[in-house]
C-alpha cells in the first residue's frame, strides 16, 4: 500500500481506504462478512476507515468499532461525521455546538475508542454561524475527541471562511475536505475544490470514486436485482445514462490493455491527482475490497490518461 | 410543536417551554403531578426546560433532574441559573468566579446530568467585574458544564459589554437573554432588549408571558384563595389593577373569536415576534400545560394583532 | 462578621481571617485545640483560612484539611502557597512551572479538597521568567486547582509586570497580594503596595497585623518563656525595641478608652483602610481567636485614629 | 552535585545526567545492574533521566519507569522523546499531531508516571507544518502530559521558527534543545546552536559528550570485542580516526595533571560553557556512572582549557 499525506498536514492515509457508507450494517448484515472485508483491507495496508453516525443509524459504527478492536489503535485512521438527522428531534442534526458535541460523544462510544482521527462536518449548515461551528470543532479537538477536523461537501467559500475564521481566532482549522469525485462526477472538485484545498493545504479524500458502482461495469447489462441501483433508483437516474454506459464500455479497453479491471482503473485515475490523498471505497463482498486494493500504487501512464480524458469528454 | 433557533445560534427551542419557577417543589409538592406535567409537555414537543438553583432552593432541580432521566438527554434543552443567594453566606450568591463554578457544579449534581445546554447569569452583578464574569462563563463552557451561556434581566448595555469583552478576548459570548415579557409588561423588551438582541444575534426566551397568571382570566372575579396572587401579594399589586382587569376582559372577546383561550392568545401574542424564541410557561396542573401547548404554531392574524394593540393601549 | 470584596473582584473574605502560619502543627500540637480554634473562628464568621505548603512542612495543611471537612466547602475561602523550599531538592522550591504544578497538587491532597480559592506565589522568584510563572498560574486556574491566584510580598513592579503580562496574553492575572502590615511595619504597604493594588484592582490580605504579637501587650514585661519571641529571637530583635514598647503602652490608653483590647485596636486599625480586605490572625489558644473576632466590624473614630497616628510617629 | 537552570527557565537539572540511550534494555539486559546504575546516579545527585520511546523500542522506558518508582516523583526530571519510527506503520513516526499525542500517551504508560518534565521532538520533521507540531506540543503541555517541551538536533532556524510561532499564537514555546556535543563534535553547537539558545533563553542538554566513548580512552588500543564501536561500526568510522586517537592520548596528560580521568575531563570541558545545562551520560556498568559523577562541580582552570583547545585544534 502507498500512503499519502493529508494535504500539508502530518497525517498519512492509505491511497485506498474503506468506507462504511450504505453497506455496513445496512446491506451487509452478516458481521462475519464485514469482519473479513475489514481484515482484508487492513492486511492489504488500508489504514483509513471512514465512518459516519448516520450510516445505518449508528449500526455501522457499532460494527466497525467492534471489529477494529483487533488492531492497534495507532495503526488506524478513524473518521466519523455529524450533520444528517439521526432522529426527528430538531437538535439531533446539523452543526450546532449541541449536536456536534453530543454526536461525537455517542460516536466514540459506538466506535469503542477514545478519539477519532478526523471528525467531519458532513455537510455545511447555513443555519449555524461559522463561529459556532469552528469553536465547537476546536473544543472537540482540544478535548481530544478528535485529532483533526474536516468538512464534507462544503462549498469552497465556506471552507475558506472556516479556515480564515480559525486562523484569526487561534482555533484549529479544518485540515481535510471529503467531496464526491469520480470519472463521471468531476467538475466541482476540479474547478472549485482542488484549487481551494491547495491554497489552504487541505487534504482531499473522495467518496464514490466508482460513481456508485457505475464505473465497475456492474451495470453493463442493465440493473441486477440485488444491486445498489436497484435499491436506490435515484443513483441509477443520475449515473446510468446511455452516454455513461458507452463511456464505461470504452474504458474497459483501456483497463484491459493495462491489465487492470475497470474498478482499478477508476480508482487509479482518481489518485492521478497528487492533491487527492485517498479514494474511499465500499465493499459488500471480500472480492470487491481485494480488487480495489489492486489500484493502490498504480501510476497510470500519460497516454492512458489522455485516452481516458478523450473518452470522458465524449471525444473517443 | 414548532421550534425556533436561539437567535442566530444553532440551538433550537420549542416555542412553548416549561419553567420550574415557583411551582415545582414549592407549590406542587406531589412529585407524580410534576411528572405528569413534564410528560405532557415533553410528549407535546416541549424540549426546553428552564431551571434555576434558587427555585425551591434546589428542590426544583432535584425533581426535574429525576423526572427527565426518562428522556434521551440530547432531546432536551436544559438550562439553569445562578445569582440569587442560596444561603446567608456572602459568597453563596452573585456572579463571582467562585459562586458560578460552585453553583453550576451543584446544579449539575441535582439535575443528574453532565451538562446543561444553557447556564444563565440570573441577574447582572455590579459588584463583579465583567472580565471575572465572562472568564468564569467561558471556563464553564470550555469545561463542558454548559454548552452555551446567557443572561437574564441584564441591562442592554451590560449585554453589549459582555459580548464585546468576549469577542475582544476570544471567549464564549452570551447567546441568549431571558427577560420578562407579556402583554402587560412590554416596554423594556420592545424598546431596549429586542434591538440589542438583534444586533448581537442573541436569542430571547421570555418569562412570565402570562403576567403571573393575570392574562389567563384567573383573576376576573378577584383573587381565589389558592392562587399565586394570594400567595404573592406583590404580584397582585403590580398586575391586578382595574385598568388591567378591563383589558383582560376585552382580550377574551378576541380570544373567543379565534377559538383560543386567553392563555393561548397571550402566548401566541408573545411569539408574534420572530426575535423571541420561546415563551416559558409554568404549570401546577396538567390542564395548564395542555392549554399552553395549544398556543404553539399559532400565527395570530394581522387584524387580531391590531385589535389587541388597541386594547393594550387603552384605545379599545 | 463583616465581609469585604477582594479588591475589585467578586470574592468576599471576612475582615478577620485565620492563618495556619507558625502555629498549627508546629506550636499547637494538640489537634483538639486546633479544632476548637477553627470552630470558634468559623462560627464567628471567619471564612478565609490561609495556608501554605511550608507551614510545619505540610502538617498545617493536613490538620486544617481534616478539620475543615466539617464545613460546606463553598462557605470557605481556602488559600495555600508555594515558593519556599520543602526539601533540599533543587526543584522543590521557587516558582518554576514544575514546582507550582507539583506543589498545588500535593497541597490539594493534604487539604483534602479539589481546589483552593486562592493560590499564592509566596515570594517573587527572580530566577524564573515572568512568562513561566504567569502561564503556570494560568494553567492552575484553568485546570480548576485554584479559582484565583495571588502574590505575597512581591515588589510592586513585579506585580505590575505580572498583571500586564497576563493582560497582554489573555491569561488570568493575580487578584490579590499578601503583604506584611501592622502599626509597626507600615511603609511598604502604604507607600508602594496600596497604590499599586488600587491601580490594578487587587485585594490586599495582610499578615502579621499584630507585629508578631508585639502589639498585643504580651511583651510589656519582657519575653515570657513560651512566647513567640522566645522561640524566634529574630522577631524580638525586629519588634521589641524600647521605642516600640513605649508606643505599645501608650496604645493601651487609646484601646481602654474605646473598650477594646490592644489586639482588637491593632486589627481594627489595619482594617481602617478600605483597600485592605482582611487581617490574617493566628491563634494558639481559643481565647486569642475570640479576642481577634472582636475587631471585626469596628470602625475606629477619627480622633482615635489621629491619636494613634501621633503615637506611632513618636509625637505623643 | 551541582544543578543548573535550563536556560532562562525555572527547571533545574543536574550537571551530569543519565540517558537510557542504547544501553538500557538493549545492551544492559540485567535489570539489577540497571537498578544499581540508576541508584548510584540518583544518590549522587543526578535528577535528570533522559529517555525516548525508541530506546530498545520502549523497553528502556519500561525499565526506567519501574526503577524510578522508588524515588519521589518531584525529585526527578524525566524526559522522553518522539520522532523515530516505532514500527513500519506510516503514522507511527514523525511529528504529526497523531503521532505526538499517541506516543506521549504510550510513553507515560511505560514510564508509569502521569507526566514527563520534558517531551522532546527527537528530530525536526520537514513533512509536518510548524503549526501542527507546535499546536500538538502545546496541547501536550496543556493536558499536563509534559511540563515543558523541547527539540533535539533541530536546525537553528527551525528552533527560531518554533519559538516565534509559539509567541505569535500564545502557545508554549520549546524551552530546551538536545544536541550532540563533545570535544570531537563541536562546530554545530558552538557556531549555530549556542547563539540561538542564548537569544531565546533555551537550555541545552547535550548527548554523547564522550563521543560514543572515544574520549574515555577505551579505544586507545583498538576496538574491544564487547565495546560500542564493535557493535556500531558507523560510530567507529566517525570517531576512531588516527588524528582523534592522538588527541585523546594527549588529553590524558591534561587529565592526569588535574587528577581527573579523561571521561571526567571531557564532561567538565562540555560543562565549561554556562549555556550548557547538563551532559547526558550513559552507563553499562556501575563504575561508569561513578566515574562520570566525578565531573560534576569541576571547574577546569583557564590554562587547562587553553591546552585542551590547542590539542583539539591539532596545535599541541
Amino acid at each position: 500500500m502507498r500512503y499519502r499525506k493529508l494535504g500539508k498536514w502530518g497525517l498519512k492515509v492509505s491511497e485506498i481506504s474503506l468506507g462504511a457508507w450504505v453497506t455496513f450494517g445496512d446491506v451487509v448484515k452478516d458481521k462475519e462478512t464485514v469482519r473479513e472485508i475489514v481484515r482484508i483491507a487492513y492486511e492489504g495496508g488500508v489504514n483509513f476507515f471512514d465512518n459516519a453516525d448516520v450510516y445505518a443509524k449508528g449500526l455501522a459504527e457499532e460494527i466497525m468499532g467492534e471489529i477494529l478492536q483487533e488492531f492497534p489503535r495507532h495503526t488506524l485512521v478513524l473518521s466519523t461525521k455529524a450533520y444528517w438527522p439521526m432522529s426527528e428531534d430538531p437538535n439531533d442534526r446539523g452543526l450546532s455546538r449541541k449536536h456536534l458535541l453530543e454526536s461525537i460523544t455517542k460516536s466514540l462510544k459506538r466506535l469503542k475508542t477514545d478519539y477519532v482521527d478526523i471528525f467531519f462536518a458532513h455537510r455545511f449548515d447555513p443555519e449555524v454561524p461559522m463561529e459556532e461551528i469552528v469553536y465547537a470543532m476546536h473544543t472537540i479537538v482540544e478535548k481530544g475527541y478528535a485529532l483533526y477536523w474536516g468538512t464534507s461537501e462544503w462549498p469552497a467559500a465556506r471552507i475558506a471562511e472556516a479556515v480564515a475564521f480559525a486562523r484569526e481566532n487561534g482555533l484549529h482549522p479544518p485540515v481535510v475536505e471529503q467531496p464526491q469525485y469520480s470519472m463521471l462526477y468531476r467538475e466541482r472538485v476540479e474547478n472549485e475544490i482542488l484549487p481551494e484545498a491547495e491554497r489552504f493545504g487541505l487534504g482531499l479524500v473522495v467518496w464514490s470514486p466508482l460513481a456508485m458502482g457505475m464505473l465497475t461495469g456492474r451495470y453493463d447489462q442493465g440493473i441486477p436485482e440485488d444491486s445498489r441501483f436497484a435499491r436506490y433508483p435515484q443513483f441509477a437516474e443520475r449515473f446510468l445514462t446511455e452516454e455513461n454506459r458507452k463511456k464505461v464500455l470504452k474504458l474497459k479497453e483501456v483497463a484491459d490493455e493495462l491489465g487492470l479491471t475497470r474498478t482499478q482503473l477508476a480508482l487509479a485515475w482518481v489518485l492521478r491527482l497528487p492533491g487527492i490523498s485517498s479514494a474511499i471505497t465500499g465493499a459488500t463482498r471480500p472480492e470487491q475490497i481485494r480488487e480495489s486494493l489492486g489500484a493502490a500504487g498504480v501510476d497510470l501512464p500519460k497516454d492512458a490518461l489522455e485516452r481516458i480524458e478523450a473518452i470522458l469528454k465524449g471525444e473517443a
